[in-house]
Order: structure tokens, then sequence, then C-alpha cells
């Protein structure tokens, strides 16, 4: 483990975060949020100070580096982000405690969207604009977003490493054979259809400002609302346009890229995406069977089941009804749909739909094998074989899942909460959902927890985006020997 | 698939259980209970009749299986034996609904314990006795009696096919090469260590017919009570009793093997008993340092912790006192307890240590291969390499077991309970332990589920018991062709 290889590393990331922190710093100076003002340059002068330290003491790093070291630099630069990007909230003490501003602030970076803050319309629009746009960064991945403007570096295993740890899903997918032209293909179509997205909200009459921030929430598949009822207050129209744009944002984004290359045919016939629409589509329906009754008319039921579903199975955490208070049955599908998530190489959480379809394939081929053991059988999607160490680590992501979900679920149960609570509270950090249910429902919040449950969950939240093993490591001894 | 084969091997099963419910009969006849008697004639008679039907049909069968018809002959088997099996409290009119006592038979075979009785001191004594000998007869297996009498055959992969389906554990161990002989070593050490739990029952002043229903429990890990309290009203003595006896019956059947050999030293170093120990002593401390201050002594809270403990992981279902008033956090090692499950080879359900160890390993294995891709490495079970499909297959049924949880919850959901109570009803189920909490925590009883609930959960149990496969391939479009 070489240290420098990460120190220069995490100097380049708080250099990226400074310089998207100085919006929010306009924001609050324009708006003449004195406290947050002061919160966000002392913060600033943090950052700057941390990261020219670290350039200073890392210069003579080496420029490869192993997946160790790779995983390590995306687990420890998280960290780091999210430990100075809580400082204005602390420092402006529109969060008083440390931890519940670096929850808030995991909370936003993994694009969870779970929250301490029991008034949320309280806190100043400066820091409503960085908690928004945590979101947006956390969505795409920062690290990403440092390959794309980083000046093309010819160590290939460099990026691949980097871009291995910090994407969804079961297997990297480069679009182009170049990774710097990958990552920038990417963030290109991330921003227009943020921009689409704000476009669409402006056109129902939101302000710009509530329309920027939603529509961050929106495409980071995060979550934090800048009201206290979410999007329930907002009109039908920017309530169906959220639900739509929500499922966008939880499409692989390679289906995207294929869509402008005019490849229609391979989009439609990818299984990922078909799986996800009918999965979408059979629980708005079992759900509005459901819920039936429960408001004055089909088209208000339908809404409501629609976006509950496209909030859920992105895992972005929008609400626009206490789907806390529908029947066991329809609670029952939002948890299901907790657990699958969106689409890998989208920017949703949970297990991947790209996961579950293979467990279940290699689940079916490995009855096929306890039953006739002498065929050989391969695993396909799309036609295409996959490999089996694709299997092998989608297995093993499956118990390390399990795994996290449990003992976190002990741990946090120290608060003495109910199970309904404790578990979607796990569930709903760890797949980077937001809302759970009963205590931290969507009208509650997670500030009834211990320290130490917000702590875990943090950490849950961050083990889900990064999907395990780049935080997993961080708690195992060969990663800190030198 | 040869259905011949399934149908002379369904009458075998038939033929076992008739004799074994002759003794139930006979209770009955001496202690004047005529509805029971009538429920129990007229049960034989069909038995009988549909044994000697089969019979009849299936003269011609082949001697040959594979491992598919393996699979099917186990799962129809216990479908069947449950069927007639469940008639003597049908007819008698003792448990006047079908489902109720076509559930609480499954519950009984799978050595589960759930019941829907709210009140088990009605029965009469030989419906009692019925009930606790169907955990008896379940929990080594009745397939592994058929083999422990049937002449040996010599075709050794019909054996090998039939124990692999019906036993518990990641991989099927032979005690001795002839399978037969190993067949009937089990049962003598089950036989043996059920006579000394009476004994010792027995020594506490319990009743005869009440230490003998007892011990079937116990050495089952079934949990059928014969009081309303189960064990609560007991003495001390005889609680501590069943506290050590549930865990002996936790443990791999081989390990005492090995002790009648002589061979202490290999069973002090295996790895499943030291983990089992390990966990058991960790919980039962946990446990005290939450509960204290719940109970007047240290003795009766730890009493309470142990035997819950020791109740939970072996799977048994007794219960001293109600758990689900204990602390969240004591509750959620319970619930980790129902998920780890007993050892591999014991009567106990569950995930099983064993399987637990194995996906510990490979978990391990596959992080450093990620960090490392070049290096080859073996995973290690007591100092010998664990063959890879085993390691395949514990992958592959850690899916199944996490999947039929999700969709089991999904469908019980529409009944309108809790999610503590919905989740704790599948892991109490599918984990064939008994009590779960909440709505059907130790106090309660499962009548309050629908029709289709007691169905998916009946399933579950067959499931649970049978290690999935059996069971999940009765739902295959395969399985039924010629």
């Amino acid at each position: 483990m070489n240290f420098k290889i990460i120190g220069r590393f995490v100097a380049q990331i708080l250099a990226i975060e400074g310089v998207f922190m100085l919006p929010a710093l306009l924001i609050s100076l324009f708006s003449g949020e004195k406290m947050a003002v002061s919160g966000f340059l002392l913060a600033l002068a943090a950052i700057a100070a941390a990261a020219f330290l670290l350039f200073g003491l890392c210069q003579k790093a080496p420029k490869a580096l192993n997946a160790r070291e790779g995983m390590a630099c995306v687990g420890i630069g998280w960290l780091v982000l999210s430990l100075f990007g809580c400082l204005p909230f602390f420092i402006s003490r529109e969060i008083p405690r440390f931890i519940d501003a670096f929850f808030e602030i995991v909370s936003g970076f993994t694009t969870t969207g779970s929250s301490i803050l029991p008034n949320v319309e309280a806190l100043s629009k400066g820091l409503l604009y960085w908690r928004s746009f945590s979101h947006w960064l956390g969505g795409m991945g920062v690290l990403v977003f440092l390959l794309a403007i980083a000046p093309g570096s010819k160590d290939k295993g460099f990026t691949m490493h980097l871009l291995r740890a910090e994407s969804p899903g079961p297997s990297v997918g480069k679009l182009v054979p170049r990774m710097r032209k990958t990552a920038i293909i990417l963030y290109v179509i991330y921003v227009a259809l943020t921009l689409i997205n704000v476009i669409f909200l402006l056109a129902g009459k939101m302000l710009l400002f509530e329309a920027v921030c939603t529509a961050f929430g929106t495409a980071g598949t995060g979550g934090f609302g800048i009201k206290n009822d979410s999007i329930a207050s907002y009109s039908p129209y920017i309530q169906n346009v959220t639900t739509v744009f929500m499922a966008l944002f939880g499409v692989n984004f390679s289906c995207y890229y294929l869509l402008l290359l005019g490849q229609f045919k391979n989009v439609f016939k990818d299984e990922e995406l078909r799986a996800y629409i009918g999965i979408i589509l059979i629980a708005i329906l079992l759900i509005t069977l459901n819920i039936r009754g429960l408001y004055t008319t089909l088209e208000e039921t339908l809404r409501h089941a629609a976006f509950t579903v496209s909030t859920i199975i992105t895992t972005t955490g929008y609400a626009t009804t206490d789907f806390d208070l529908w029947p066991a049955f329809s609670k029952s599908i939002i948890m299901f749909l907790m657990i699958v998530g969106a689409c890998a190489g989208s920017t949703g959480g949970g297990l991947k739909i790209a996961r579950l379809l293979i467990l279940l394939k290699s689940l079916r081929r490995n009855i096929a094998k306890v039953l006739n053991p002498k065929k050989v059988r391969v695993v396909r999607n799309n036609g295409q074989v996959i490999n089996e160490t694709v299997i092998e680590n989608t297995n093993a992501y499956l118990a390390a899942y399990v795994l996290i979900i449990i003992f976190s679920y002990i741990a946090i149960s120290l608060d003495g909460f109910s199970i309904g609570t404790n578990l979607t509270a796990v569930l709903a950090c760890f797949n980077n959902i937001g809302p759970g249910m009963e205590a931290v429902g969507p009208t509650c919040n997670f500030s009834g927890f211990s320290d130490l449950s917000k702590l875990v969950l943090s950490l849950d939240m961050l083990a889900g985006r990064l999907e395990i093993f780049p935080i997993l490591l961080l708690f195992s001894r060969s990663t800190w020997k030198h």
C-alpha cells in the first residue's frame, strides 16, 4: 500500500470539492446568509489547506496503482469528501452536531436522501443548494469526474481500477476503448438529461432554484427535498415529470449512448432494461390494485403508485404521499423494490437488476447442475456468455450484502426501535434510498437514532454507494500495511 | 422422470408412517379418546389403501434412479407424508379445518414447532403424542430411516441421491463407506441420546408421557410443547436439562460417531463445532447483559438467556419466557440466531453454521482475488480443501434462501400484519424454528393467518427442512415430464 498515491488522490478530490462549493457560497452571499457564508468560507479554507498539504507531501507518488490501492483511494476519498463536505453545515451551526452534519452529507454524496433534519425549510438557500448538489456530484461519481477532466493518463490500470471501484454494477463496461472518453461521454449525457429535467420542471412553473435543486436530487437519484413534504405539495404535472425522470436516471447510461449511436435494437433487446421496465409496471399495477379506495380518483391513485414505485426502485427517495400508511402488501412490494434497486451503470443504488438477473440465472444453472452434473452450462446475458469471475463476484456480493444488513441491524437495534423501523432504516440507507418505514417513514427522519447508529448507517450508505468492497477494505488490517 | 419409482417410494414411506402411527392409536385407545381413535383408524385405513394401490401400480419400477428422481422422491414423499399425517387431527375434529391440520403436521415433520392451536392442552393424549412424535421422525429424516431398515441396495446412486436430498448441510458426509450402515449408526445415536434425555427428564420428576413428548421435541429440534406455556411452568432443572439437550441435538451427529471411535482430538478441532459453541456463548453473554434487571436473580436471567439462545440456534422453538418482550437488541440477536441455525448433519434447521463458514471464507477469498487476481486460492475446512462445487452450491443456496424469504414475505403480507410479524413468521417457519415475534411471538400462534399464508408458510417449512431444492423442483415444469 503506497500512501502517497492515496494522498495525492485525496488532494485532487478535495480540489474538485472546493471548486464545486463555490456556487453554493455565491448563493449564500447573494441571499445575505451570513452564517452560511462563514461556514462555506471556513470549509473552503480547510479544504484548501488540506489539499495543499497533501499535494506537497505526496509529490513523488508513483503513477501506477494496483487494485488494492484503487479500492483504498475510492474508500478513503469518499470518506474525506464527506468529512470536509459536512463542514459548512456544522460551522454555520445550521446542523449543530458534527455526527448529524456528517450523516447528512454522506446521505447527500451517496445519493441516499435520508435526513436528520425535522425542518428542511429552515435551512439557508446556500446550504440547501449544497445539500442537493451533493446528490448530483455523488450520483455519477466524483472520481469519474476526475477521470473526465484529468489529462489522459497513459496507465490504463490506474483509471480502470478507480472506475471499477466507484462504478455501480457487477461488471464495468467501457463505452469506448479510452477510459477518459468514456467518463466524458457519461458526464455529457448526465448534464444533458439534468438540463432537460430542469426545463420540464420550469415549464410546470417551478422556481429556478427549486427546479435546479429538484433536478439534482432526481438526476443523482438522491431524494433530498427542499420542502418538508418533499414533492407532495407540487402540482401533479411536476410529480409526473419527476416520476418519469427518476425512472430515466435509473437506466444504465450505456443505453443512452447506444441510443445516440442509433442502435435502437440493442437497447430494446437489453435484458436488464426489459426486466427494469417489467418490474416497474407490475409493481405499479399491484400497488394500484392494493391501495384503490385510499385516494379519491384513479388518476391520483395511479400517480402516487407510479411515483412511489419510481422513487423506490431508482433509490431516489422523494415522496408524494406517506406510503407507510399503505396496506402491508404494498409496503412489502416497496421493500422488495428497495432491495432490487435500479440498473447497473445508472446513478441508482440497491442490489442492481443486472446482479439480480445473474443471481437468478446462476441459481437456475446450479439446480440444473445438481440434477445433471455431467453437462457443462454457461450463463448468458443478452446472448453473451458471462465470465465465471463475474458470477463468483456477484455471489460474493450477495453474501457481503446479507451479512452487512444483519450486522447493521443488530448494531442499530441497541436504540430500541421496532423491527420494522430497524430493518427499513438499514435497507433505506444501505440501498441509498432515503426514507424507510414506521419511525423512519416518509414523514419522519433519522434524528432519533443514537450517534453510534448514525455512524453505522453512514458507513452503510457509503458501502452501498461504493458497492461494499472499498469500504469493507478499510476495516482490513492488510490495507494499512505499508 | 419415472413416476413408478416415485410411486413405489411413496408407498414405502406410507407404510412406515402407518406403523409409526400405531403407538399413538394405542395411547388413544387406552385413554378412551373415541374421536381420536376413529381419527387414527380412518387415517390408517387411508394410508393402507394408498400404499397398497401404489405398490400394486408401481411393481415394475426400475431400481436405479437419477438425481432428479431422488429429489422428486424426497419432495413428494414429504408432501404425501404430511397429507396423510394430518388426517387424525382432521378426522377427529380436534383441528376442524384441513389447512390447519396440514400446517400443524408439516410443522411437526419439518421440526418447526409453529402451531395454529391456541390451546394445546385441549388436545387428546394420542394426538399430542403423534404431534410430538412427528418431530422425532422428521428430525433425523424418514428416508434415512427407510435406508436404515431397507435391505442393502446394491445401487449406491439410489441411496446417495436420497440421502443428499434429505440431509441437512452443504455436503453429505458418509460416516462409513456403506450408506445403509451410516443410516443405522445415525439412528442408533439418535435413539440413545433421546433415551438419555428422557431419563434426565424423569429424574426431574416429569411424568413419563410428558418426558417422552418433550424429548421427542428436543431430539428433533422441533418445539411442539404439551403445555400452553411450553416449558415455562416446569422446574429450573427441567429447563436446564432441555437447554443442554437442545444444544446437543444441534451438533453434527458425525461428531458423536467420532467420539464413540475415540477421536476426541478431531472433534475438538472441528471448526463448525467451535463456531457453534462460540456463537452460543457470545449470544448468551450479550443477551444476559441486555436483559439484566428484567428478572429477579442472575440465575434466572442466565437460565432464560441460555434456554432462549439454545432453543433458537438449534431451531427447536420451546420457550421459558416471552422473549418478544425483551429489548430490541436481544431480539435482533435472536433473529440472527434464527438465520444461522444449527450445525450441518444435526436435526436442526436454518442456514447451518457450516454454510455460514463457507460463505465467510469464500467471501474472504473473493476479496483477496479482486485485490490480487493472479494468485490461486482454495477454501479450507478443518484443513481440507473444500470442493469448488460445494462453494458454488452454497452460494446458490444463499441466493435461493434470500429469494424465498422475500417472496414468502410478500405473499403473507396480504394478510396485513406488521413488518415484524411477517418477517419473523417467515424466518421462524423457513428456518424450522417455531415461534416468531409480535403477533406470532412465543405466547401467540399462527391461527390468525389466512389459508393462503398458511399454505405458503407450510411450503416454507418443507423447503427449509429439505434444504430448498426438493421443494423448488416440484414447481419446475421439467420435473413433471415423463
